[in-house]
């Protein structure tokens, strides 16, 4: 019963989660540190009493980014009785105290891959624009304190929209077989003191939200003219892109699928 | 220099502060845990090199209450030099590394009172009102996991309005001489998973927010009927009234003076 082989096959559960990724070493399982996916392999592990219970995630966080709603799949021996509400009380509750939350479970069928079946990621960037350090948003923003342009950031977005060689934008460590995504949104809002920003696409490279909101950064605060970050672009050099933006203004929002696993009436917002 | 003596007068100054009030023993200062009025006090007398800078605040919030717009005066020795950004950023920086930060500052006259000079004070309660409990939100949200009826608790705060002797609402412990006050908003919206309570008064009873929101908790349930409120609020007995609601959902956003002494076009919203 406990000894970690599942011979009677597997049943694929989707779960949608939330976490504060302050405390974590990001997504993946390290030896150095608590991850996301040892809390939640370890939590599933104990609703399956002690079997091994693989997981996959629709996106690798980097420690100290957040999710509002992550997905993830997680394979289940076939003979256990699980339904709906054990599997995401069960788990959340085997998470505990740690601030992550199981929002949503679906049995999926084997097909189905919380990693390759995602049609679009959606993240959203928080900058704390003002002179005050957060108080509140401790480990949940960016703090700007210098005013930024918003027009001259939009215009800057505007050159990245679309479908490009993100060579310039990607970790020099990233492991995708080549650079080029579809940006479909790439929208910046001031909420308040918060400037927004919204940024969906299929698929994103290593670091790639972040190193687009750290060059976006500099043309906000006037040190690069919208202009350069379509120059820096068309270089396909990291070393033309602007900075890495701090992991803690980050959150993956939501991952779509099509149909949506959770039954949603629709996918997202 | 540093022997606490103020011979020369005093020259008064008004701060605007935000706090996560989850790692304090509430605003006034204790003798067993580390308060927001002995961290702003102790940030003061670093800025006022060693002399003592007594604080008067708006609100005297309770352990684990936030505050966005929280407001003090300090009352500085009238001799130093001080400026607004020296007094803002100074005692700021003197906070850290608690989650506490002076959004703003002002010279008042002598006249001015943080406590006496409000016309109004604004706070928000926050429940966080689906099945999963709160991982981003975990400290900032009081969790309610069934479905609350909007229109009911709607129905309940209407009777809450206005002029009333809110005894069954007040701490056995509040040392108000009289239990009437005049409730000049009780506005509820629901913010995405979020219900948010705005309640405004020229001033409050202590813990009158969290017995309120408490009370019309148990008419979101289904528990108590919209009418057996206003019975409760007639009765005039705390033991009639509702429990109180948890700390960490309520927020001091906003305290009203007029004329605003940050120089803001007008009072909060």
């Amino acid at each position: 019963m406990s000894d970690g082989a599942a011979p009677g096959g597997i049943q694929r559960w989707a779960v949608k989660i939330e976490y504060d990724g302050t405390p974590f070493f990001g997504w993946q399982r390290q030896k150095n540190g608590l991850s996301v996916q040892e809390l939640l392999e370890d939590a599933a592990a104990r609703v399956a009493g002690g079997r091994v219970v693989p997981s996959i995630t629709a996106g690798r966080t980097d420690a100290r980014v957040h999710a509002s709603g992550q997905v993830a799949h997680l394979d289940f021996p076939a003979e256990l009785p699980l339904v709906e509400r054990a599997v995401r009380e069960g788990i959340s509750f085997h998470m505990k105290p740690h601030p992550v939350a199981v929002l949503a479970a679906a049995r999926v069928p084997l097909t189905w891959n919380a990693r390759f079946s995602a049609v679009k990621r959606r993240y959203c960037y928080r900058i704390l624009n003002r002179p005050a350090r957060p108080a509140l948003d401790v480990n949940r923003v960016w703090h700007v304190k210098f005013p930024m342009d918003l027009g001259a950031m939009r215009e800057a977005a505007g050159h990245l929209l679309g479908t490009h060689d993100f060579t310039s934008f990607r970790a020099t460590s990233c492991q995708a077989k080549h650079a080029v995504r579809t940006l479909e949104r790439f929208e910046i809002v001031r909420e308040g003191e918060v400037i927004a920003f919204y940024v969906e696409a299929r698929s994103f490279l290593h670091h790639q939200v972040r190193n687009l909101v750290g060059t976006i950064q500099l043309v906000g605060c006037g040190k690069w003219s919208p202009e350069r970050v379509r120059v820096a672009l068309e270089a396909r050099d990291r070393k033309e892109g602007g900075p890495t933006a701090p992991a803690e203004g980050l959150y993956l929002t939501t991952v779509d699928y099509d149909p949506d696993p959770f039954g949603g009436p629709e996918s997202g917002v």
